[in-house]
């Protein structure tokens, strides 16, 4: 089978595979389709090298269809279409006790490894796709059970002034999927492709730089603030920005990843009562809703494609990430590479 | 009746002033006993100049004797004891509208003066203390009602492990309602004469400066961490701790005032998604609840209560305060020196 390499200083390599026959619990998949996510570009700028192997595959976000199945395995049976939940908890640590195994102390990424044709993973990180959705938009699940992830956790309900800071994937997705719960959705972001889309997909949306954001939610929510801010930029300006723009006991979500420790003003915590939660990845009834919106069909989820490339351009597409092109997201069509 | 002045500049002065009489609502109260506090200190050392006049009665931990009933007023009599829920939101602003007058957009405190011996306050904002509370121990109602709103806001479950930085009044009225609610209660504390009176009363107290705060926690729960942390200290240290010490999923309640925005690890967040809520001054119920613990009397409140001294010492108090003096509660006996 084929696969893509990545090995150190942004060297990406076309190679050979080996299929890993399924042992007990496992399903091997043939891969059709898979996203470029901004953690597989951290890993292509080296900023992993001390956390991934040499050479190491990239690539989660994916969806194909099983090949092999190995013992032990009842509910599922070649040829049925799947997505995988890539987390694979110890089920040893407080954590995991705690019911929070998606966050498990010890928590590993099943592979981190699906630019390759074929991918044997344990059965219970699977989720069926239904027959309407298509390998290509399966392919979306992934990074829409994190946004679905956030706004459960962000409890946003119907009518709510929801602010998202931070236009990329997963927080056009975040806005999607708050907006499909009832909320009226305000986006900031910066870069001017990225504001284009948010406002083509419906959102009230601001760039930061050009116009005063605070001012500008608090006229729309008549003095009051926002209900829920989701910080999504892991930017020091974000981190500035998601406490001035909530309401008295408003929420802010924090889905960003921030490398450094931004000032926190910690006294409009206090002075207002704000209220703050982390949210990371995702549980499984977040990839049974992310599926069953993707079913449904009404999202434009479509518009969120940017691109359809080949296994063998890769590296020239993590080249491009690099280079600033904001685009939103490209797929990888894994299968038409694959030699078996 | 006499009054004590802030008049700017580390100076305190003795005057006379005049008794209000209630108008339509209202009520007159005879204030027996005031405990001084932190933000009496701040306005003391000239730190809010800004916001109070000149010259300024300072004071609002109070218990008194109602002495004069206004027009309009039905539910109260000449001689009823009570304390003074010194708060005064404008009923008009979105968080008034939301239900959270106690942090009213618009927030009034009343007074901030009971360092007098005649006090004219609205009738909504009394509470009746019951017979076997002594009005000494009524000046502490206040502060112990701080302490209940922000247990209350932590969602402190019986067992649940709980860490206090920072043991000064407010720090240590936490700890105590959280023990009163079935917590664990680890104390953190850098000043010698807090953790033993921490130590005292029962708590498993640390210095920080002397012990890896985070390996003991750590090791008190198993690896998992903290249930629930209280950020009393508003110290930079205090922000880097109460982020270390939470388990999965674990929440912070943030009750020290911060004065500048601490650097805060909100990697961290994510990576155990945590929860964090700011709590501000109290709600009525909090009030009764304190005034029931107090009641109860199986609470050690006496102990917190460092000395008792007449109206006219009250500058060398703040002075003895502003050189370091880290004793507990001083309350001043108003009515000792009113000359009616």
């Amino acid at each position: 089978m084929k696969a893509v390499y990545y090995r150190r200083n942004k060297t990406i390599e076309m190679g050979d595979g080996t299929a890993s026959a399924p042992g007990p619990g496992e399903l091997r998949i043939e891969v059709a389709w898979c996203g470029v996510c901004g953690t597989d570009l951290h890993v292509y700028l080296g900023h992993m090298d001390q956390r991934v192997a040499d050479p190491q595959i990239l690539g989660h976000e994916m969806a194909g269809v099983i090949a092999e199945v190995g013992a032990d395995v009842t509910d599922w049976r070649v040829g049925d279409r799947v997505v995988v939940r890539p987390l694979d908890p110890c089920g040893a640590c407080p954590a995991c006790g705690a019911g929070h195994a998606h966050i498990c102390q010890n928590l590993k990424f099943l592979g981190v490894d699906t630019f390759q044709s074929s991918w044997t993973v344990p059965a219970h990180s699977l989720h069926r796709l239904p027959e309407n959705i298509g390998l290509e938009l399966g392919a979306l699940v992934e990074p829409l059970a994190v946004a679905c992830h956030d706004v459960r956790l962000g409890e946003v309900r119907e009518g709510e002034y929801t602010v998202v800071i931070g236009g990329g994937p997963i927080g056009m997705l975040i806005a999607l999927v708050a907006k499909a719960a009832g909320a009226r959705v305000h986006m900031s972001e910066v870069n001017a492709e990225r504001l284009a889309l948010a406002r083509e997909l419906g959102f009230d949306a601001v760039n930061p730089l050009e116009e005063d954001l605070a001012a500008h939610v608090e006229e729309q929510t008549g003095g009051a603030g926002a209900d829920v801010v989701f910080e999504v930029s892991g930017s020091a300006a974000g981190a500035e920005a998601m406490t001035q723009l909530p309401r008295t006991r408003g929420r802010i979500v924090v889905v960003g990843i921030f490398a450094e420790r931004p000032p926190v003003d910690l006294f409009r915590f206090f002075w207002r009562e704000l209220k703050l939660r982390g949210a990371r990845v995702y549980e499984p009834e977040d990839f049974e809703k992310a599926i069953a919106m993707v079913s449904e069909g009404r999202m434009p989820l479509e518009r969120l494609i940017t691109d359809r490339r080949p296994l063998a351009d890769l590296g020239a597409v993590f080249a491009d990430m690099a280079s600033g092109n904001a685009g939103m997201k490209t797929l990888i069509s894994v299968k038409g590479d694959s030699s078996g």
